[in-house]
Formats: structure tokens, C-alpha cells, sequence
């Protein structure tokens, strides 16, 4: 029994195995692409569905298999519990109000980079680069907040759809954060209420500067990881000093011959 | 009399209070929240009027119990300045021009900064890259006050809203700074003045680098902060030099000895 | 005459004269602001332009002052000759095509920054910075010059007033090259030409790639000033060291002293 | 034969010789841009055109001169084959479907990269940061597709044209991934699908953020070529450290000369 495990485990793990995997992958990614395609529909009939459903079934199986080879092991890696979500996505019954799920089967295209090393290196250092911007990021949800709190009752009445309520309103301090076309919303609004402007200076140069702050948060946390554990160079200054000691055992060893001759 | 003072003082400062602050304060801010709505304003009635008052009246006592228990102290910490200010807002009467206050109500959701600690830290870091600053600042303001004027001069007779007066076309050349949209307000005036794009390419190759230049001074300052004060690991180099003078030390050992012994 | 030379030379140089002259520029700078404003213009009258003839007479008295009191050496400041180009321009007559001259005449308020000693830093700095970007900037401006040639041939008979002719079509790109509006520019093309996207996709990619190294150029010079020039901190290793080199010293007195006994 | 062969390598390789062709590339350049504008077409006649054709017959001889100096080294030099792809697209008839190359004729002004040496460094430092970026890139590629499936399920019934199967949903993703215009697109989506704003906020969080990331990656890949490899100044540590080993030393001396003195 426990051979059978070590056997399905090292069958899972093999380089080939995952090759053929990333092959899967792909294939169902492309296929998934071509559905969404009224012409090749109509051409390739129901391959795409096919493939689709192929793709599924192995990929139950081999997270099944690694369910058996591993038991609660299979649990510690998180990428194990992201393939294990994503490829469960696909088995929720998708009718009715779900059925917005189907068009998520798709995701099943990042299992790519968990099976990818370099690729999973890098979701692995953004993932990590997160916990350093929680405060900044409450602090900028906090500003978009209360900016929408007071922009809703500035200009909740002027018609404008962008501020009709908290919820539109929130989306358009969004929007002004990452600065899409804040000149036209503000241009608008000014022509029911003249000092919208003064609201759209303070909001934009403090969600600016925080951003910018955000921004450079998350450079110099980078930073510190990539540039400070080198060693330094040696500078002429240390060679100066490994030529001294090294004069002075020579003297050293000098006087010792000399104290052996006499 | 003293030790009422020490207590009360105990008191505010405790944790169990700040948490119960923290709770009012995200109450308050989801009360404001709801008032923006008609369909919850129909609904729930009085209720989030009623808890704005009471949150209102919950800050003023504390502030008074801190006031009462650190004395002339309270002024020294700007935070306290700060929640002072903030909380001050909803007093003063908001009637007629004034009507616009009680839109900044919202405003006593960023007491939450002062209170945790990270967003704390966050917001400090913040102010503090401030004067490093106010030079560029400076320079960016004269140079949009330039561009304003001149552009005021060059196409305030072509009847363009935006740049009618002095006033609005400070506005559109901050709009220009940002980057947002320029490229229609170039088009248009065009129309009228084909060499406005002089104009544009010379203020936004201008604008844009000393932009440009400001960012580099937060991301330096910042960096200055957190990347220089690391010690430098040994390199390969410090290792050959210790080995050096730990064999240097055996000889002269050695013939510390040879000496004893003779 | 030397002495008087001398006397002016102090006179022009003393604090309280550039004070004086710092507040002329200001007086200067709002009194032009003021003239662009038509009920300003109504209610003040004759008063900006008088101000304005009053503070040109007093900057050309300046100049005319330190060119007596400097001789030659005036011109080895390039802050004297960019005075000198600023004061010049208003003494054109600016008349026919060149009354655009006029407009200019604000330009007088940048002579502030060569009054600030700190904005005069930063904008030393920011002129420093400029010969390490030539190359880069070179390479930009080509890239423009090609993608302009290309897209002028691609999509000249379309119609479309950005791409009529090379001048328009060198703005489009400038345009595309900050990013703004680049999609609307597209979509309208692809209307005529289907396949314009492939253009934009690799002259976005490119250029945006270009343009991110020119920032990553200026950032790294920025640092290299600021950030390298530190000495590192002690590291505890260089403590083991200086720890070992003084035992060793210790024995080597021991050793003479020994031998000084015996 | 050989010493002819040295010869041409000696005269193409000669300072002369790249200044003229320098020179012809820049007219070339001219005459192409030249071409582009129906007034100068009118008022040059053939002479652009003619330009062009000796230009490009210069290229193929100094091609041709260089084969036969180098021979196989010839294709060692990536430059050289970038200069052969170059000229060559000349050469291809340009009738029917590949009259577009004609345009591309104006990539020979991109040869002045190769001969310019600080133009050529800059382009060696941007084409050697590619390859770190491989795996971001490809990251962010992916992310592109399965957002492109995704959307396409989502709003493909819409009859938005933006949406109007994978191609143009692609182009549209990439289009809210350099952040332009992205409001417009989702307020027209959100006239028939009220919850698109859903996934344009996670989109754009998740893309803003790998973007981010694959920019600071570029950053720290620049600074750890330019900031890193620099000798730390002397710290006054090392001073001391140097002192003390001077000094003993010193010991050492005037103990050998006791030695040899008794």
C-alpha cells in the first residue's frame, strides 16, 4: 500500500508528468480562447467543449492522485490549495445566478505559474511584498472613503449618474486615484457647482502623494531585499591594511629566526 | 484632586478604551455612510442622525477628559491638535455658507489614523518627507503660474472655457501637469491658433521632467531613511585579513615561547 | 572709480537690495496676473501696466548696476546671462509677429529662482541631470522621427487630421509617447485600417519601455549623488578584527617585556 | 587577395568612412520625411525618391565592402545582422500585400544607433534588461488572456464593439492595462451589465500591481549594475583599525632592534 503511494507520488512529481500538465494547460486555455469565437464555434462544433471537459478530467484525477500520494501534506503548499480552488470552481453546478462562474474556468490558465519555477518566483515575491502595504493600502481605502462621503453630499444633487449615491460615488474617486479622466468628471460637475474644483485639488495632490508613497513603499521594500546583502567591494583602504599585516608578520618572522640564530 | 486626574488619565489612555473609540469611530463613519443613501435614509429613519449625535457627543467627552487630565500636555502632541480640529468642525453651527461643513463630519473617520498605530507611523513618515519637498513644490507652483499667465495671454480671446481668466486657466495647466486629456485641449484650441502646440510640447517637456524630478526626491529621501544604515556583511576579503593576523598571532605565540623555553 | 565700482558691487550684492528685488519680481509677477483678468483690467486701469513699466526699469537699472560693478566677470554666472536674456525680452518691440513677445514678459518671475538659494539647488540639480539623458533622448526623439515616417505613410490618406501630413503626425506620436488618449486615436484608425493596431502595439511597447529607461536613468544618477557616498556602519566582524589585532598587541608587548627582563 | 581584404576592413572600419555614412543615413532620413508631405513631394519632384535609392545603394556596397573584409566574423556582430535585416527589407519587392515594407525603409535611420557609441550603449542596456523580465512579462501575458476570456464571456453579448470577440477584448485589456480611458469603457458596459465595475476593479488592482512590480524589478536590476559595485569610503573604523596595526608594528621593530642590540 505505502509502495503504491511512493509510486503514484513520484509519478506525480516527475519531470515528464509535468510537462504534460503544462501541455493540458495550454491546450485548455486555447480551447476555452476559441469558444469565445462565434466563427471557429461554428467551425470546430464541439471540440472546444470537449477538450474542455478532457482537460477537466485529468486535472480531477491528478489532484486526486496527489490527494492519495501526499494526504494532509498535499494541504501545506499553498499552491496545492490554489490548484485545488481553481480546478473546484469548475465542478459547482453552474446555473442560474452562477452560472457567471463558468466564464471563471478559464483561471485554471494560472495553474501555468504555479508549475512554471521562475514564474512562480515571481507571484511568490509579490505575494510577499503585500503584508509591508497593508497600512498604506487601509489609509488610501480610508481616503477614498471619506472622499466619497463628502463628494456624495457636495454633489449628490446635481444629477450627475457618477455621484448618484455612495456606491457610484466610491467607483469615481477610484477612478480619480488612478487619474482616467478626472479633467472631464470635474469640468461637469462645475458647471452646477462652481467650487467643485477645490474638492478635486485637495483629493488629487493627497491621493497623489499617497500613492506616490504606496509606490515608493513598496520600491524600497524591493530594495532592501535585492541591493543591501552584498558584500562590498574591497577598497584601496583594505588592501592598504592586508599589505601592513602581512609587512608585519614578515617582520615578525624575522625576529624569530634571528632569535632561533643566536 | 490629582490622583481623579491621574485616573481619568489612566483611563483614556487604556486600551480597552481606544478600542471602544475605534469602534465609535467606524460606527460613525457607517452612519454618514448610510445618510448619503435616500433608499436607506427611507428606511432606517433617524437612526444614523441619531448616532452621528451620539458619536459626536462620545468624542467631545473624551476630548474634555483628556483636556481635564494632561492639562496645557494635551497641545503638545500634534495628534491631539489634530482630533481637536476634526471633532471642533461638527460644532460650529453649519448654517447658510456654512452649510458645506457638515459635509467634512466624515472627516473624524481619520481619527482612525491616529489611533492604530501602523497607520500612525505611516501617516508621520508622510508629513515628515514634506520639507524636503517645499522647494520643488515651490518651483512647480511658479512654473504654473507662468504658463497660466502666458497662456492666458496667448489664448484667452478664443472663447475656450478653459482658458477664460486666469483662474481657470491655472486650472487646466494643473490638468496639464497631471497628464490628463491634454492632448484634446491642445486639438481644440488649434483650431483657432496653429502654434498653440509650441505651447504644450514646451510646458509638458518642462513640466514633466520637473515632476519627474520631485518623485526622484521622495523615492531618494525615502531610501536615505531605510536603505543606507545596514552594516555591510563581510566580504571574502575582511575574511582573508582575519586569517592573516589570527596566523600572525601563532608566530608571534610561538616565539613568545621559544623565548620562555631557551 | 575703482571704489565706486566696488560700492555698487556691495550695494547689488547686500541682502537687504535683494530682498528689495525679490519683492519687485512678486509685485511684477501679480501685476501681469492681474492684466489678463478683463474686470481687473476695468477696475484697476492704467495701474498693472505701470507697475510693470516701473519694475522693468528697475531690473534694467540692476542689470546695468552689476554689469558696471562686474565688467566681464558678469557674464561667467549663468544666472547674469539668464537674467540678462529674461529682462531683454521686453525691451524688443514687440510688434506684428513678434507682439507674442508680450506674453512672455512673465517669464521675469522665474529670475526668483535665482534668488532663492534653495530653488536655485534644485534647479541646478535638474540642469545637471540633463547631459547623461542626451543619449537617451536622442534615442526617443528617433524613435519618434521613425514611427512619425512610418505612420505618415501607413495612415496619411485616411483623412484623419492627426496623421495629415509629418507635423501632425510627429504631435500624435508625442501624444502617444505620454499615453493620453492613445486608444481613442486607435479605434478611430481601425475604422479605415483594421490592422493599425499592430503599430500601436509596438510603438507602445517600445517607447514605453524607452521612456521607463530614461526615468531608471535619471533615478540612478540621482542616487549614485545622493545614496553612495556613505561610509558603511561598523559591522561586527570589523569588531572581531580590531578585538584580535589589540590581543595580539598585548602579546607583543608581553614578549618585549619579557625579553627586557630576562 | 588578402591584403585587399585588410584593406577594405580598414577603410570600413576608418573614422571617415562612418561619418559619411553617418551623414547618409541622416539624409535619407530627410528625404524619406520629405516624401511623406504632399507640398514637398510637389515642389522636389523625383529628387527624394532619387535620394533614396542612391542611399540605399551606398548601404548594399558598405554591406557588401563588409562581407568580403570580415567574412563569417561578419555575422558575429549583432549589429551587422541588424544592419543586413535593415537594408535588406529594401531590397524585398514591395508590391500587393507586402507594399507596406515600402514603409519601413525608414528603420535604416535606426542604423545611427549602431554607429553612434553612446546611442549604442543605451540600446545594449535596455536589450540587456530583457531577459530578467522574461518571466514578468510572461506573467503579465497571461494575465491579459484569461482577463480577454473572461471579458469576452461577460460582456461579449453587449454589442460593445470593444468586446466583440477575443481579439479586440485583448486589445481592449491591454488598453485599461496602460490605464487609458479605462472609465469611459466600463461606464458604457455598465449600461447593460451594472456589476461590470467588479471586474474592472480587480483587473486593474491586479494588473496596476504586476505592472508596478515588473517596473521595480527593471529599477533594481538597473541599480544593482550602477549602485552596487562601488568601494565604500574608509570609515573612521577602519582608520582606527589601521592605526592599531601601525603601532604595532612599531612594537614589533623596537623589539627586534632590543634583540639584536643585547
Amino acid at each position: 500500500m505505502n509502495m503504491v503511494r511512493a509510486r503514484v507520488g513520484e509519478l506525480v512529481e516527475s519531470n515528464r508528468f509535468q510537462v504534460f500538465i503544462v501541455g493540458v494547460i495550454v491546450l485548455n486555455a486555447v480551447a476555452l480562447g476559441a469558444e469565445t469565437s462565434t466563427v471557429l464555434r461554428a467551425e470546430l462544433g464541439p471540440v472546444p467543449a470537449a477538450v474542455d471537459r478532457l482537460a477537466l478530467a485529468i486535472f480531477v484525477a491528478e489532484l486526486c492522485a496527489r490527494l492519495y500520494a501526499f494526504g494532509w501534506r498535499f494541504f501545506r503548499d499553498p499552491w496545492n490549495v490554489f490548484d485545488l480552488v481553481i480546478v473546484g470552481i469548475a465542478l459547482v453546478p453552474a446555473a442560474g445566478s452562477l452560472a457567471v462562474l463558468r466564464s471563471l474556468r478559464i483561471l485554471r490558465a494560472l495553474r501555468l505559474v504555479a508549475l512554471v519555477p521562475s514564474m512562480r518566483r515571481v507571484v511568490t515575491a509579490l505575494v510577499r511584498s503585500i503584508p509591508g502595504l497593508v497600512s498604506l493600502l487601509g489609509l488610501l481605502a480610508l481616503l477614498v472613503y471619506v472622499g466619497g462621503v463628502i463628494a456624495s453630499n457636495l454633489f449628490g444633487d446635481t444629477g450627475d449618474p457618477r455621484f448618484s449615491g455612495l456606491g457610484p460615488t466610491l467607483l469615481t474617486l477610484f477612478q480619480l486615484t488612478t487619474g482616467d479622466g478626472w479633467s472631464d468628471v470635474m469640468r461637469d460637475l462645475m458647471e452646477h457647482k462652481p467650487y467643485a474644483w477645490i474638492f478635486f485639488l485637495v483629493y488629487l495632490v493627497v491621493g497623489t502623494f499617497t500613492m506616490l508613497n504606496l509606490f515608493i513603499a513598496v520600491v524600497c521594500s524591493a530594495m532592501q531585499e535585492e541591493v543591501a546583502p552584498q558584500p562590498a567591494p574591497p577598497s584601496p583602504h583594505d588592501d592598504l591594511l592586508l599589505r601592513e599585516v602581512r609587512e608585519l608578520r614578515d617582520e615578525v618572522r624575522a625576529l624569530r629566526f634571528a632569535g632561533a640564530d643566536r
